[in-house]
């Protein structure tokens, strides 16, 4: 029971692995291990840190991890203490780096775990592969075994008949993923593994791979992985796109934006997921454009753009806001996501006059309100369109005339010596930003005024706005953090603007009833030393229940924890790896933010217990829960 | 952050709520809110603690829990920290009580997450009523709402598409739950979730319900209540059972027990889920036959029966008890659970001019080997049956001649100044039970012994042996101790066996690896108050993988936590209420044990980390790898 080592070198160096996929690893033809095949693939797809727990019916995968050729490339596994973990940090992994996340469970026990997990994924398209490791084919196979009732696998339920051996497959196929294959043939394995990679990346949507023990040692041929050495967003994007269909959807909004006296963008969350942001910011920087984010697409933006204008949320973000969006006369809306939470419950509202754009990853709709008039270029994708239209926009077409945005000045006073409370929190904590920053957030009250909170640069925002699984943020960030570590500053679209010798910092906010539904991934943090500052919400409770119902119900409280003690306990047994304090006071907390911010070493974990009242909630969720209310 | 306060009294004395179950509480036909009629019929089918996680969608269900009515009959909310432990925790209540245990979940995040522990319910026959808050029934009544993307719900593959607001139901339903409805009509609600209930208790399986969280409010009539106050297994079964066919089958057993010489009775799982146990006793009594407990069927024979044989496990029990099973002609299988696990790979084996009956819930099976010849009674259920036999066993009719049983006195010595090892804990631990304890095991290396170690009498045996979840047993104990305290020592047979002062142990053992998956809940442990005795196997990480493969591995590392800390942290903040303590040695684990085995009080958590070598198993789990390989 010794506790882990962590070596400083280790914490405060960038990893020496590189950006760039490793391709060329097979260079001849030849029958290799499909174990091999499966990991070497996901190497070249940009998943270097794997996650999940091992299972009697995936040990043989797994010795295909410790491949020298594959660990100098960076292959690495990341145990997670459970399955629901896993598929969370692998997910975290994916918005973090924006390749393939890959989480790896047994039959059964452990997918079924894991399953909410790739469910909120599906929800937020997160590139998450789900890999499964089945009983042997010979239960599918062979008549004798067909009827048997294997460990893992639910019987039928009139005991009398076979099991499906298949039924897990049937739960999640067309519902939680974009693709799927139960391996069933050694001969099309690799092409099938290919496949739902490539519908992973083109979709950014989950997959499930489920393959039978028996498979890891079986040969296969490499030739896959030497025709298509890489499959990511880039290559599976080129390979499909329309030539044809870009120009026409490309022109068409060229011809409507020269047309336009005041257009705005939003940037929502597909501009993140197809690794956008670095185009749709020259766009709107060379076409000088209103831009606003959704809820989603917060940190998509260049915040310090002089006519940023913050976020949108429909009936949420208030009458000047919408004064501003009605003033618009054309509306480019990049990588939409519809649904309640990101549009205000469906109350985004444009002017009667307006025309729209719609551009996603598998059609761009051009909507004339006035005309009632809506026709789609369904061949055309959004990142092939905007290359095109950056390409193309001719800036002397362009005569804006926009009407004055009324500055809204709201600055809202604290007293340092008072109680730390939501409020104060909307000023405290964009002070303690730094530039290139990665921030993620616990869903939970605090959680909904962070879209309204201006960001430093280049930061990276990653939250789960829409599922809002509670406990999803506390192992994304070990996802988040291994993907710092093997892509480090990847997510910081113009490196000039972050100092060279920066190390950006991971921050984790949580709340304390989301925090226990994880807890145990602390432990994980330790284990694979992630430098990283947390700030726990203690109030007492889950807060956004209080605020629905039962204020004072027993269904509402949890049970304490002792939360500066937790990483010690963890595996950091001689407290050598993490300061945790509690802090109750607002110049307390914003001592220690400084403190931290202008800490240069990223060497452990820090800690901050934040007491905050029971039934304190920001203003953005109590508009949310006025708004939202049934009629 | 005031820690909870164990008073002495509440943990010390029986609890005051009573074994009946609150029929009588409607007595006027009337119309009450469908949220008071869910708790009341509950509250009538034994569930007495209610397992869960709030959310916005089940917000007015949970309000009806708090009923003054209700609470006065013993209906209490239990708070897990996840949902995943809420359904292991609901399961581990059914386990012991044998009557319906209810997880309450919100929609999507919530279900899915418990999944798991539903399957692993239906997977081992245990009834689990998963209810389920849903989103307003106007996403499905109302075309306006029905194409919205509601949080928590899973959006169409193609988000063009309105989602499929019954997707998570469309997964489960006749997959993990022998029942489900999805309330769509307020005026069938009340119906529907009976039926469900009735289901369950039929079938000893999980059932499903999804309830619109505008239905909580909604009136509904109560004359169920008052029709059928009580819907348990003993009601559900007299209400179905066939006459005819119960006296065709009881009459046939009867006929081949007195053409026996040698008969034999193997108790298995299903005696246990359908109470049987106290009957299936007094027929082994009275006939006077030998009898075994297969591995899942253990806890459920009295082992101090002079006919008591032990485990039978096919291959894995080895060739002298193969012999004696072979030298029975007639077996009477009760309530099999026929899978690879209970039955060693399926190598059961008899004498080929045996007969053999198997009886179950819902048929009864006549099988002649020699005559290659096997005939059913459908109608029939083995409760009915076996009352039948025992109403009308004939003692003058039997004329056994039983060959002699090589007793076999296997002693495994051991040194008391050695390290502990897994064959030490086998003559250690059958010392450490007393008569009416309850042992609960997780899943692991543990616990491939427990079959073949001589229990204790009156004692109930709790694990999952054939799904094999890890980390369900350490909620389960939530479960399991709940139960306890609303149904004192119901477990035990022939109370005249154990001291009337006498409060059964519950008593945990738990792998460490196992323990992380669901470490959390010893926190509920803490807050509700449930005193056990824990052991805590630490051989530093995942023993049962690394005997299968990769004995090195870091895949199957985990993470090292301070075992003997962590209920201080999760709520016993000034160590008041838990005891622990690591061992290393023989000696000192016996000198542990005898001490707590002799503790009257219940008053507190009891924890050792037991230090044991990385790579020592059980002999027994050492056997099943050898059965278990393909060839
Ligand atoms: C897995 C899951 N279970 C339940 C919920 C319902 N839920 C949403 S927010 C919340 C409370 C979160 O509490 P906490 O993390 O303490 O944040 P607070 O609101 O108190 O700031 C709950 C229970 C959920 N969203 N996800
Ligand atoms: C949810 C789940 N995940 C993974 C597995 C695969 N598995 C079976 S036993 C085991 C190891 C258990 O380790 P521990 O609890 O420490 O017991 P040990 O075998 O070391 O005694 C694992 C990972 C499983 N059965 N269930």
């Amino acid at each position: 029971m010794s506790p882990v080592q962590l070596d400083e070198k280790s914490l405060r160096t960038k990893s020496p692995r590189s950006d760039s996929p490793v391709h060329g690893q097979s260079t001849v033809v030849k029958n290799i291990p499909f174990g091999h095949y499966v990991f070497e693939r996901l190497l070249n797809s940009g998943a270097k840190s794997i996650f999940g727990v091992p299972g009697d019916f995936n040990l043989p995968l797994l010795e295909y991890l410790y491949d020298e050729d594959l660990v100098a490339n960076g292959l690495q596994w990341i145990g997670t203490c459970n399955e629901l973990n896993g598929a969370y940090a692998a997910d975290g992994y994916s918005r973090y780096t924006n390749k393939l996340g890959c989480v790896i469970t047994t039959y059964g026990v452990g997918e079924l775990s894991a399953l909410n997990g790739v469910a909120g994924a599906f929800a937020e398209d997160v590139k998450v592969l789900h890999i499964i490791g089945v009983s042997p084919s010979r239960f599918r196979e062979n008549e004798q075994f067909r009827s048997h009732n294997v460990h893992h696998l639910v019987p039928a339920i009139d005991s009398q008949q076979p099991p499906n051996h298949q039924v897990y497959f049937d739960m999640v196929k067309d519902r939680v993923c974009c693709s799927s294959a139960f391996l069933d043939d050694i001969n099309t394995a690799a092409d099938r593994l290919d496949q739902v990679i490539v519908d992973i990346c083109k979709n950014s949507k989950p997959g499930y791979v489920f393959i039978p023990v028996d498979f890891a040692d079986k040969l296969v041929s490499n030739k896959n992985l030497i025709q298509n050495p890489i499959i990511d967003m880039d290559t599976v994007i080129e390979s499909y796109k329309d030539e044809n269909a870009t120009k026409i959807a490309g022109d068409r909004l060229l011809q409507w934006i020269y047309e336009s006296n005041a257009p705005s963008v939003f940037s929502d969350l597909l501009v993140d997921r197809f690794n956008l942001r670095k185009e749709l910011r020259q766009f709107i920087e060379t076409a000088d454009v209103w831009n606003y984010n959704t809820a989603m697409g917060k940190s998509t933006l260049d915040e310090r753009n002089p006519k940023y204008l913050g976020l949108y949320k429909g009936a949420e973000t208030g009458k000047e806001m919408q004064a501003t969006v009605d003033s618009s006369d054309l509306i480019l809306h990049f990588g939409p996501a519809k649904n309640e939470i990101n549009c205000g419950y469906y109350s985004f509202h444009f002017n009667e006059n307006a025309r729209i754009i719609e551009l996603s990853n598998n059609i761009i709709q051009f909507i004339d309100i006035k005309d009632k008039n809506a026709s789609t270029v369904e061949e055309a994708n959004f990142v092939s369109v905007l290359k095109y239209v950056n390409d193309n926009l001719d800036k002397s077409k362009l005569s804006f005339s926009y009407p004055p945005v009324p500055k809204s000045n709201h600055s809202c006073e604290y007293d340092n010596n008072d109680s730390i409370t939501q409020k104060s929190l909307k000023e405290i904590i964009p002070n303690y930003f730094n530039d290139g920053d990665v921030l993620i957030v616990e869903t939970g009250s605090f959680q909904f005024g962070v879209p309204n909170m201006q960001f430093a640069r280049e930061m990276k925002y990653i939250t789960q706005s829409f599922y809002l699984s509670i406990g999803m943020a506390l192992p994304a960030a070990l996802g988040v953090g291994c993907g710092m570590r093997d892509y480090p500053r990847s997510h910081i679209v113009d490196q000039a603007l972050v100092p060279k010798d920066y190390i950006p910092r991971l921050i984790l906010c949580e709340g304390d009833g989301a925090a226990q539904m994880t807890i145990q991934e602390f432990a994980s943090y330790i284990r694979y030393k992630i430098p990283m500052e947390i700030l726990v919400w203690n109030n007492n409770g889950y807060t956004v229940e209080r605020a629905i119902n039962g204020p004072t119900r027993s269904y509402n409280d949890i049970a304490p924890f002792k939360w500066t003690a937790l990483l010690n306990v963890f595996g950091d047994f001689e407290n050598k790896f993490n300061e945790s304090v509690t802090v109750e006071k607002n110049d307390e907390l914003v001592q220690l933010l400084n403190k931290w911010k202008s800490c240069k070493e990223r060497a452990n974990i820090k800690l901050a217990e934040v007491m905050l009242p029971v039934m304190d909630i920001p203003q953005e969720l109590n508009a949310m829960l006025v708004n939202g209310k049934p009629n």
